[in-house]
């Protein structure tokens, strides 16, 4: 068959020449009878419709003007002074002028990668990473090199074997890109020894740090150790957040924290005239009153006793020796299969069981990661993750007999 | 003084590697007694508080769950039917599968770019161009070429020119990037005769043309020439709208129409997860009933009343020999100053005498331009234009009179 877009490949450029597999997505809907343990979603009944339709009011009835217009290109004033306020409970103290206001968390990573990579350099990710941000670095056409996590996150010695390495080879590495707190996929979080390594290495060798801190706010127990960011404020860290899991994902409003001088070099990056001021005023006006931090309050006890069943059901149905993360936050857990057993395989025969999940592979860049795969708690109810878990054990102990 | 930045010197991406000059913004607020004829907003009185209200309400109503959620990357289903169909209205027939929903029209810019431009690319622009577009080409590191414009938009025997030049040094041009209607900042419009010259030459030479139509529902008088795209349907045209002019700067809002085989390779390149469904959906319950269409009306009343107080004021009180663009549509109005007077110069004087303006050396890339300057009339009533008018004519007259 002939590839339709083979007509313009005289105008592609590089990054653009060969098709992409579309990645896994909502679009590509589950069979009806089959459990999604899919979706890195947030659960739709978690969201506060009356609270947001109320505050869509009030945002239109007072400022709407500044709201509906266009605003600063780094993001609306007010939404940044919020964002300061709500750093600032969490011991981070940082000015508004640090804050850059992005299309969601993604946007953010993409706004970091544009900063720093040219076609070529060096970028590190952890072994398995967020899909989108290795899109984002595989567009700017980064090298990636990979340092494996455990059941801490980042394996620092691996870092620093990493670092030392492309220093030999004369090559300057830019970004390290790091998901310390409540992983995805793996779930996992990296002590505050690990996070002091690791901002020790970034010193040393003069490299960025782009912390991706997408759920640390979904706690469900534990301490939570400081953000990198916090160990070097106005240092080498940039963090960028997101309101997709604390308020609601169809928003697409997320930000990012830079030291103060990398500011006006990111921003002529942010081409899109600024990310919307009504949905960043909306998100204002739902927080005030403390709606905001009870919000997420409730949906810490809500994805808790989802984690409990996902973790209780693994327990009770997944065959030795599967492993699996035990996360004290976020929205996932990450499965390794018996040896001899790959992820891509199981998935059809899973699906048929009535129950689907993502296989690890596209987590990975180096193509590893064919044991792995990720199952996420947050999109469903108690009794139906049981259900899908029970599935999956089946599924798993099926291909183990070799049926 | 130290650039703060420098320590991170080397650090920087090369599109980042040297700071940029902050383009002229809303914050960057004139003085109180200054009539501002630069920002290029809406009147943010015409903005329909109420109705986006009552849209947001039943958004989150009816479906709110949808539009809260992660949607598809190109974008909500049905504010791309909503789109489809408008199309329609206008004569242009395109599938939902050619659309891809994007942060206002800028970041339709961005993805066409990131589709085929690599650094040294050759890519043609007017001059004058809109600015954000320059921005965007030269972080792609793109190798800008200049084809001048007349009454009559993009003057296309000096696009022949450039292409025959660009061939003869071995170079494949990748993009040719328009404002074929309303120009910004020039305020003039193509007709069809260049229009199919236009296409002709990108057919000749296999170049992409991006068509940024941010301002076509916006005309007051004449009659509208087809669309590139409509010239050349599946072809090589890619247009970008938005809802930046037609309801809300503040939504970031906006569109492409791509030929489809080329959505598969723009859909990797935006990995800011879709832009919001809730705010495509807001659109979408504004816009039923024909309450988008009449909205539209008014504005067109609102905008024609300001630009021909501009014009008007400007015949009364702009000293010969300045010209002016009488524009039949948009925001803007290209005023070109008597030989011997430069508008970077004549700002602070203007500034002085109560009004302010946007020098037109930033349109230009190969630092041309010191004669022209934008005018604004969609964002101030006319009384106001009048006044600001007069009193830029009066400091044109004190500029020729050496004063």
């Amino acid at each position: 068959m002939t590839d339709p877009a083979a007509r313009y490949s005289a105008l592609f450029a590089r990054r653009a020449a060969k098709p992409v597999a579309a990645l896994f997505r909502a679009g590509a809907a589950s069979p009806q009878d089959v459990i999604p343990l899919t979706y890195g979603f947030p659960d739709p009944g978690s969201f506060p419709y009356d609270d947001l339709a109320a505050a869509s009011e009030r945002v239109l009835d007072d400022g709407g003007d500044t709201a509906l217009q266009y605003g600063p290109i780094a993001g609306d004033e007010r939404f940044r002074d919020h964002v300061v306020e709500r750093l600032r409970d969490d011991d981070l103290n940082v000015s508004a002028d640090s804050i850059i206001v992005t299309s969601g968390g993604s946007q953010g990573i993409q706004l970091v990668t544009e900063l720093v990579v040219d076609p070529g350099d060096a970028v590190i990710v952890e072994a398995p990473s967020f899909i989108g941000a290795l899109q984002t670095f595989r567009n700017a056409e980064a090298e990636l090199h990979e340092v494996p996590i455990d059941d801490h996150g980042m394996r620092t010695d691996k870092l620093a074997e990493v670092l030392a390495r492309l220093t030999v080879e004369g090559k300057q590495p830019k970004l390290i890109y790091t998901i310390p707190t409540f992983h995805n996929p793996a779930g996992v979080s990296m002590p505050l020894a690990r996070r002091h390594e690791l901002i020790a290495l970034a010193r040393q060798y003069g490299v960025l740090v782009l912390e991706d801190d997408a759920y640390s706010e979904l706690r469900f127990d534990g301490e939570r150790a400081p953000f990198l960011y916090e160990l070097d404020p106005e240092g080498l860290v940039i963090q960028v957040r997101t309101y997709s899991k604390i308020l609601a994902a169809g928003l697409r409003l997320g930000y990012l924290v830079a030291p103060e001088a990398l500011i006006p070099r990111l921003l002529p990056l942010k081409v899109d005239v600024g990310t919307s001021p009504f949905l960043s005023r909306l998100a204002v006006e739902f927080a005030a009153d403390g709606r905001l931090a009870a919000h997420i309050e409730r949906l810490r006890g809500l994805y808790r006793e989802r984690r409990d069943a996902m973790l209780a059901s693994l327990d009770e149905y997944a065959p030795p020796p599967t492993t699996w993360t035990r996360p004290e936050g976020g929205f996932f857990v990450w499965l390794r299969l018996p040896e001899g057993l790959d992820a891509g395989a199981l998935l059809p025969r899973a699906e048929q069981a009535g129950v689907s999940f993502i296989p690890g592979t596209a987590n990975f860049t180096h193509g590893d990661g064919s044991r792995y795969l990720r199952l996420t708690f947050s999109f469903l109810p108690p009794d139906q993750l049981t259900a899908g878990i029970e599935r999956l054990g089946r599924a798993i102990q099926a291909a183990l007999a070799g049926g």
